[in-house]
């Protein structure tokens, strides 16, 4: 017995690149083997709670848009959301999703009456997951919404707040061990600061870092296996936050030996608000060792603030793939799509085309980063490219054996005198036009 | 007998706020004493001698716009345009100045000339310093002009540009060496990428921590007391720049072991091109223990490219001078002005008149930042705000001497429920404001 | 009596400029001349109702921050919500306010409904008004929060919608006529696109002119004599505002012939955004001849986004009010606070003491923006730097006397080859600095 | 006999999609027929002079990397570059070029001796283009590389500075006429300002319509029956240019009464710079009936500047040239490549395939907008979503029989109070991708 909520439609089939019937996937046929692996477990599609089920259609300047009719209720309303929820998982074949403590359960009085709420729902959670096969990619604590953390969590200049934070967290963590989740996401969206006049850096940096030590802890104490994900973000809601991007994040955790217990949740639309594109920071995260997992959701480069779009760019979503490849594909991590509708877009099937719209590109961009990586079609000639580096004198002088002053000497004694040569930028990208 | 480049004007004079003189100083008096110490101690001004005297005035779009008596030549002219420099940082006052080899010497044929070349000038600079008194803030490589380092200089995919380079730097660093240098600095405009589609980024960090070690090990070895400074920028002339800010470049020399070895030299235009305040970067990189000297020119906010004026706007200056002295001010660094004069300001005495604005702007800044810091404006309401942190029970709990289960009980045997309270911006920002 | 909202603080005093008191005024006392006028008469000053007492700290990621004891409620909370703002007006002095429909009444369950709540409102702001002496500056109507407008107010593809914002202006039309206010204004927030792919660009400029039209046709109808302002803004909450900036409106409105009818409400906030400073947008307006009023909050350079912060730089300020005097100063317009407290700041003591800065700079910013015009500090060099335009063979050029060709044979002949001339960027700067 | 500068690479063939040949086209067949129409006669091609055979390399960080044999000389060396650049457009196929005074004739010492160069060099073109069938879609004006047009060439404040730039033009408009180009297109790359503080923009205005007066009379006096067009950009080189955007031109237009004279040549890459997407710039200026031509190359979205990128992302010119195709096509426009190899691209062959990989990615484009033209694909969506525009009291709104007031009683009386409807964003993004 469904809602109803999405009328009739049933599971979306796989209908192949001519359907025109929206509610098809074109591309994304989760048995489909690339590289050896089926494509459902190659991408690892969730959907967030929150954008599809607990955010309104607010924006800053007009409230709700959507109407549905779990809002503004208690249990009951969480549980008829939950229904909806994994309703919809199954009508999209999402094997995932993800959610923040305060999209799932109502607010209680107090911290302890928050908990048994998360509680129940969780136990109600648990089994849906049964009845339906579809699992947690990763959960987290919302610690940014309530007004008590205006001025942070961790980072707040009240230890109260800190400790509320931290005890939210641990809720927050046994629910994902809990429903088995296979990750815990830390979004440090209040950790930051509006104005420097008003903050000790220094200060929020040790407490931020405190707080990063007791939930790796907490994971070895309980036994939970899954990844420490942080989520970068560079700005918004404050004006800085300090996980600006993955290189700060990697700096950060560096300086409290927290480097080999914490990797990224990196999303395209936050990589964008830092400056960077999004497979600079996946082949950053790679390089560094820290690469976890993906909020495929775009950005519009026009607006300033995160618009958490449905990806729909093709050629550029090949190109992030291609950079998941390279790190070797997921492993406890997975496709999130941090993706909200336009605020206009208020029907429920709107919920479902945004997401097949969205898979769909995904699934086309994972098969021509496939095809690329096999045909080594970027690696060779990259390999190409530092041919120079493999040559024994070369190694030497990156191995540390040559001093600087012997080098110059030898560039004088061989009258060094390098000509350059072309990095045929147009040549790659034609290249990869051929794929996309 | 002087080149008359600059007429008959001779040293500016201080001459009070009231002056309307355009070539006289209205707020730097060096002499006069700020918590203790001179002005001229203080700020410790040098004079960028690439902007002032290299610089053409041509931007993508148009040529040389100056008309300079030094331009086209070989030693002579480069000896002029030293005659003309030094004459410029008496008549200034400017204790310190600043280069590149390509700003002083004729490029040669091959390395070892251009290495002749620049010892030929660094003695005429010795000895013009014996006679003028100006001292060497920090010298630098440019390795970025030249089309030999168009792909990089030490991240080049050529291992005999990385040679190249790293030739380049040992001759800038006995150059810094024999003039007594304060700081050697190293600007990677050309290490980073113009597209990942040709870019290892992985063997590219390995390369530049390379040099950046050879040169550590260098300025020990000729026993060089400088600081090594290294100058975040996050892009242009590169698509992406690996120093992108303090945040990145701290990562990368906590990965390569380097974090005791290397401070930072922060821009204002770069912090703002980077999507930072100036104040944020300085105030992190002396959290960080990293924070070295500045380059104090300012960006415009609404162009994308680092315009490098001089720097007008006091209210700005005083919080990056705030930053600096509560950092405990400068001891090898300065204020350095990596500003260009615009491309229409093309008569001598525009020279004179920017430096004579900007020194005033910072000295006007630095009192301002200097009362701020006596009066405890901005620290006693920020040591109020992290109050509750002092109590014996936060401080435990910052400690490590709590887990998250413990503090989660806690939370839920006392009932936790902090409120908020004032962030109080306006009222910090009011405070600012009688101080500038 | 008094509400209590805001304790026993009574009018704030001006008590000059050494005044450490956050409650007094060190630079706006209003009967000081300046130019010949007061300083109340040259500023006339505006507070924004909806950011003061709507607004309750809410933001993309979070919540109310504020408590205020007129939050959730009906006609008697508009009214106690009424009390304590015109206590604030008086409390600072402000000569004036500004409101929308949505700011101040209840929203009814009809349009008929909506409209006598706000009838019922107008009366009781009347006798607020005649009880202070306090005046609207400018009513507008909100077409942007309640979810029918979610796709366009008079750009809506619903003809209906269309209808319903035609009735709502009316009604704050009337409202503002009935207050006596002094301008009309009116910001599209909502009139634009999130996506050209489902909209009609031109079908939605004919609807937005229809609805300009009628608006100044019921102005003349109804005999109201303050100006119609439209409010430019790029983007946000749209991607794209079709009233993006200054230059934009003004090509709309010669497209439909209402230049004569319409002049410009100019926000700093909303030059940043769209790529331009808060002096451009001013100096172009007056150049059009179209400026009329301005929103003197301002933007942070960093965030993508409108924070509509109170103002706090003094050499911006005062170049914006050089701008403003040299349009010939304000006559319906004023100056408005469109400014919000940062989210963080929840005091009531915050709302005055926000206020106050801005106010203070406002003061500043105007004075030394009138020294400097009563001393052509920038038009003597201004007009000499245009000199050769003055010669009759110039004017004639322009004028029209000359063809292409015949110009052409006049460079020949005369060997025309201009030398270009400083253009004294730095020198003026520094003038500047003299000022503020 | 050729030049051999591209060694024996003959006219590029096509090839077909499966091609992995660099140098075939893959989708580009001239002969096609798209719409009615051959794919050479919709998207007229054309290769910019400037960049591909003036442009250097250089950038503002370092200076040529090209290596061209035609580089450091006169008459023999402009011939040389011009025998080149016609080998390359009969290689490519490319229909057109277009070029500036500047790109293809050295700089005489006078006026008339640089009229004169140019006019040996229209001679040498003209014997070229019979040759090779190819022909000039625009030329233009360079009044921006020479230090005499620093502060502007209508708009300078030195009159001899309007009266070069005006014979200037009449040179170039010549030779335009000369050579059959059937538009000519100026770009203001000058006409703006560095700072405020040294501008009458109200002059310079007056000053820029004038000439632009006199090159629309010049036009009509020669009978020269192309196109103006006006190229907007918002800055760069300038921190404010004139021609912001197309809605600005427009205003401009209005204001001197030229808005039947001139139109849009409009650049991607301005658009983006300028706050907004390329298919917003081409449906505005369609529906201000000033469409004219367009620059097809994209801007790096994370770069502050220009970069003039050969355009590769399919996705996005398909939407570009849907909003051409709706505006009619090009009559005398065309598809220029205002595209710049990157600087590291220095081989003869990495310009071949740069224009290979841009023409191939819009015959792609052109390919996808014509089948969702034909399908309808988004036109009845748009068509539906304003039906109830269609009816005669929505009409009669429109039409203006209707005034504020008496909308407003019909809103009362009929009790109108609309329901949103879904602005189907998600699904409209969808069916796009199924053309892409
Ligand atoms: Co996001
Ligand atoms: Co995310
Ligand atoms: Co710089
Ligand atoms: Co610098
Ligand atoms: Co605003
Ligand atoms: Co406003
Ligand atoms: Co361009
Ligand atoms: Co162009």
């Amino acid at each position: 017995m469904g809602t109803g909520f999405f009328g009739t439609i049933e599971k979306i089939p796989f209908k192949g690149a001519d359907s025109t019937d929206p509610l098809s996937y074109r591309f994304y046929d989760p048995d489909e083997v690339v590289m050896g692996k089926r494509m459902e477990d190659h991408l690892r599609f969730a959907v967030a709670y929150w954008h599809s089920f607990a955010w309104e259609g607010g924006d800053p300047f007009g409230g709700r848009t959507f109407d549905r009719p779990w809002y503004d209720g208690e249990m009951d309303k969480a549980k008829l959301k939950a229904d909806v929820a994994f309703e919809m998982f199954k009508i999209l074949g999402a094997p995932y999703y993800c959610f923040h403590d305060a999209d799932v359960r109502p607010e209680g009085r107090t911290f302890a009456e928050s908990r048994k709420n998360l509680e129940e729902i969780v136990d109600y959670f648990a089994r849906k997951q049964e009845e339906t096969g579809v699992k947690l990619l990763w959960g987290t604590a919302n610690l940014f919404s309530n007004r008590r953390f205006m001025s942070g969590a961790s980072t707040n200049p009240d230890p109260d707040v800190f400790a509320y934070s931290a005890a939210t967290i641990k809720s927050c963590m046994d629910a994902t061990m809990k429903l088995g989740g296979e990750n815990y996401v830390l979004w440090g969206g209040r950790e930051g600061y509006e104005t420097l006049l008003n903050t000790d850096m220094s200060r929020e940096f040790d407490q931020m870092a405190r707080m990063l030590h007791m939930v790796v802890d907490y994971k070895h104490k309980i036994g939970f296996k899954g990844a420490i994900l942080v989520e970068p973000k560079p700005q918004e809601p404050t004006k800085h936050q300090y996980d600006f991007d993955v290189a700060t994040v990697y700096g950060f955790l560096r300086k409290y030996g927290l480097e080999n217990e914490v990797k990224m949740n990196i999303e395209q639309g936050h990589a964008i608000l830092a400056g960077h594109t999004f497979e600079h920071e996946l082949a950053l995260a790679s390089t560094l060792g820290i690469f976890g997992s993906i909020d495929m959701n775009r950005n519009d480069y026009q607006s300033g603030w995160d618009t958490d779009q449905f990806p729909n760019n093709v050629p550029e979503m090949a190109l992030a793939y291609y950079q998941v490849l390279k790190a070797g594909g997921f492993t406890t991590g997975g496709t999130n799509f941090d993706a909200k509708l336009r605020r206009q877009s208020i029907d429920p099937e709107d919920l479902l085309i945004a997401h097949i719209g969205g898979m769909d590109c995904c699934a086309r961009g994972l098969k021509a980063a496939a095809r690329m990586v096999e045909d080594g079609a970027l690696q060779k000639p990259l390999d190409e490219r530092y041919a120079g580096w493999a040559k024994p004198e070369a190694q030497k002088m990156l191995k540390g054996e040559y001093s600087l002053d012997q080098i110059a000497e030898k560039v004088e004694r061989d009258n060094i005198n390098p000509e350059p040569r072309s990095g045929r930028q147009e040549y790659l990208e034609n290249i990869v036009n051929r794929y996309v």
